[in-house]
């Protein structure tokens, strides 16, 4: 039994709180006791909030799809050659990844046992088809290698940016900081390594 | 209540099983009784094989880092400029990373809530130090950009080879071979994705 707190989260901060959970102990792990006990708030209280648990992941997750396809809107990502908005778009989805850290891990683990987890999967792949088609056009336009098949190209792009989850915290001291791991990655990727 | 077939596993075998169903469900997640319906056999006829479950942790996890440490005693690991040794261990590690695809899997999912588990993580850990080690010697040749810091690099690089168990699926047909895969890693991680 968990000493009940006064409720007062906005849908922001109880959204926040959700995701941690959700994140640990995995959406299908995840009851609305869990998430009233680290809240600190009654269910019924979370229930004035939100009508379920789904409707907390959907949240959740079109916050960091609309991070995501927010970028392709920029117009760094409409304007000029195709190869320089990849570049842009690369950076950008790095920088919104740890912008909304906890938003796009939860988006990067979702499996897709209920329609909001489906919807998910589906959007994701949406993306990441238009980013495909971004290398395509820089492959039409001659700027990118051609002995490497596209497909295979777009998913070592997102299999090197989506790793950022895996180990960035924000604030942590000494660490390397956002706008050096973006860079970082666009480098890696559109230039390699190796020195030239 | 599963009809128990004849016990006719090897450890290989019943070891292949038991990843799978730790993969699936989560090392944690995973009872004797899970392992016992997967295999179909008894939980008596498992404990034939193995002592426990952690045992079954142990010796997948052994399978993985044996792969992956035998690639660092390789002639190409250990002859020639540090640059192409770290190509040959990038290389190497996203064929062993196909061809040990459920243990490097499991390996890489590993948490460290047990001894071997946490055993896993040290060794993982290890390894990361030696290729970052030679990142570091590729960068003092002169051989590495020097506009990227060195475990920024080793995280992206580990990032990008360790994203294929997210999609690889060996045989699948119309898919890229392995070697496609191996090599794409290699040039995207050294040379990048953009045309020279």
């Amino acid at each position: 039994m968990t000493m009940a707190k006064r409720d007062t989260y906005t849908p922001d901060s109880l959204l926040a709180v959700a995701v941690e959970v959700f994140i640990e102990r995995g959406y299908d792990g995840t009851s609305m006791e869990h998430l009233s006990q680290a809240a600190g708030i009654s269910k019924s209280s979370i229930y004035h909030h939100v009508r379920s648990k789904e409707e907390l992941l959907r949240r959740a997750i079109s916050r960091a799809l609309d991070g995501l396809f927010g970028v392709l809107a920029e117009p760094g990502a409409l304007q000029g050659r195709a190869i320089e908005r990849l570049e842009h778009v690369t950076r950008r989805v790095a920088e919104v990844l740890m912008d909304e850290l906890p938003y796009v891990t939860l988006l990067l683990r979702v499996r897709g046992n209920t329609d909001t987890e489906r919807w998910a999967m589906e959007r994701r792949r949406e993306f990441d088809h238009k980013v495909s088609d971004l290398l395509k056009q820089a492959a039409a336009e001659g700027d990118l290698r051609d002995d490497v098949d596209i497909r295979l190209a777009t998913r070592l792009l997102f299999g090197m940016i989506n790793s950022i989850v895996e180990w960035y915290r924000p604030g942590r001291g000494g660490a390397v900081s956002r706008d050096e791991v973006a860079e970082a990655v666009v480098r890696t990727a559109f230039s390699g390594l190796r020195r030239p």
